[in-house]
């Protein structure tokens, strides 16, 4: 099928189908928390315009300041960017021509960062059903890299590994000298997070990368951070451009850090939506990723490719995420945000009845 | 002297000078235009608040078709950026281990940003009193590298050179097949522009950069483009991360951009107001640049080191721009913003005052 190769543009992918766009589009490919940002940007809106005019804070020390007292980690331990985007571009600016571990499936930007800094790619594939890391593997394949990208929890299955797992491949990658980046964009939609922040500071070889993007649902103003040790910081930042984080989202992502009310409320809806949604999907014969955050890959057992799902679902324009170019996927799997309760109702239904069809 | 490399933190310059900030500071040394940002802005700013949840469009495509009708460019010859400082470090890390030649006194970021990529450089000062570009000197070097830095207008001398000028240069580049980036960041203050960006994509060694925050005062929200032949931005995008522009910037930019009243207002404005403050200095004996835009650089010529003026202004809270990092004017110099017509004044009594104390 020739697909776009993300889903994230509705209009796009109905037009590259020669489909006519349906009325009403609801676009489970975008993985955004679905109770929207914090209510404190829009009362704060207003007074941002003054912001407009100067150049913003190149050192992001306010930000910095909310994001140590956020995480518990000295500011000093932590990079700023526009967008996590930003950061896994410096990354592999900083890991050129290096052999790089890539653990997939996963979202597609290490690998796409790092082949154009020329790096050598090697895959490491965790598998459906029970997303296991396989250690032996795994071990081999660290000792021979200068790098590894680990998504925890990962995207698209929404696996969260126990923190001895996590332990393992940190513990392992700082004896090989192997630099570990721990992409937690999604950590805290899960009920019990498991994060790495506090080790990055002082393990020399470890990274973790945070989007407020996501949770705070401001992927327009771009904003994500990179904790590590402030050796390994600064070299990642010699190639980040002079101001390149915007007045706003510094003013936002303060506020967002703030405000831990907004997350608590996001893990707790979470929780019981996702509860519902994987139940259902179990009752009515389909398969589903053990997913700890907001969202799930799910599949009908009886196909092995999802296309006619898929475009089944589109028609009635509810928008998937397709899964063919997620190695170790092939389009044997669709990727599902957990939405509002009446969207995901929509698409309960919808797979009631394809299942009532088929 | 121990100062600050920018100026544009007035209350880290007093800090490291050990003084006592002034009750009242007004900041010469930012070259943002003194009438503020489009009236527009603030209109749409409420409206705005709906695009922090989404992606922004990562083609800028609206933003580009603004900036197509503004300068006459197809929208394929433009790249669109973070600010013009994220073009000036993809620029660098296209050039990565070049040889690259800065006109000087310049904007500094294109040597930082070409030293950050082991670029070897080579400089080409012109001179006061008359800025001449010594054409055989410089036909020479050109031929040596493989791109030239030209930023035009000048910062931080604010001199314009007639259009033969700068197509002498193009055509030169052109034959040497040099790459030559002109920096536009302060055409659009000059009373009669010149600018060279409808030539940048027939012009296959050509790039022209603007900057949106400098006419709009927009700093805040990061906006720049850079205008080339398709093939050549292509490879220059490459390296830029995803989303890198933010959703704020890319409706005010389209905003600004098609509210051509506001920069015409600017340059009648600063005409007037350049020519009251140039003959006042001239009058009392002050050397200044025979500047055609928004900044221009005086001196008191009874001082080789303009660093006691420098104190004396600043003590009384008028923040310049120093030059000792200027190549070619190592303190000799002082630069100063064409700002609102009573911030000039208390510039203009100031250095009355110091003329009659000296």
């Amino acid at each position: 099928m020739r697909l776009p190769a993300h889903g994230s543009n509705p209009e796009h992918l109905f037009s590259a189908l020669g489909m006519d766009s349906p009325a009403e589009i609801i676009d489970f490919s975008v993985n955004i928390n679905p109770l929207g940002a914090p209510a404190a940007i829009k009362h704060h809106w207003e007074s941002w315009l003054k912001e407009i005019a100067d150049y913003p804070d190149p050192s992001a020390s306010e930000l910095k300041e909310a994001i140590s007292t956020h995480d518990g980690v000295p500011a000093s331990h932590v990079l700023a960017g526009n967008g996590a985007s930003e950061l896994i571009t410096l990354i592999a600016r900083y890991l050129h021509g290096k052999k790089v571990l890539i653990v997939h499936p996963t979202f597609s930007e290490y690998e796409s960062a790092c082949s154009n800094e020329n790096c050598t790619i090697l895959h490491h594939i965790v598998h459906p059903p029970n997303w296991q890391l396989d250690k032996e593997a795994l071990q081999h394949k660290i000792k021979v890299v200068d790098a590894v990208f680990f998504c925890h929890p990962n995207n698209p299955a929404g696996v969260q590994y126990d923190s001895s797992a996590i332990d393992w491949l940190i513990d392992g990658c700082e004896r090989s000298k192997t630099l570990l980046i721990i992409d937690e964009a999604f950590y805290d939609f899960a009920s019990s997070p498991v994060t790495s922040i506090q080790k990055a500071g002082d393990f020399s070889s470890l990274l973790v990368l945070r989007s407020l993007t996501k949770m705070y649902s401001i992927a327009g103003l771009r904003l994500g951070y990179l904790a590590g040790s402030p050796e390994l910081l600064a070299r990642i930042q010699k190639s980040q451009p002079q101001w390149s984080l915007n007045a706003i989202a510094l003013k936002a992502g303060t506020l967002c850090l703030n405000d831990s009310g907004h997350s608590e409320q996001a893990r707790s809806y979470m929780e019981a939506e996702r509860a519902r949604l994987l139940s259902y999907l179990s009752d009515r014969g389909f398969l589903h990723s053990p997913s700890a955050v907001n969202f799930y890959l799910f599949k009908d057992p009886s196909l092995d490719d999802q296309e006619t799902l898929f475009l089944f679902l589109l028609r009635k324009g509810l928008v998937l995420r397709h899964t063919y170019n997620f190695p170790g996927l092939h389009g044997t799997w669709l990727r599902a945000a957990v939405k509002r309760e009446t969207e995901n109702n929509r698409l309960m239904e919808a797979l009631f009845e394809w299942k009532q069809g088929n």
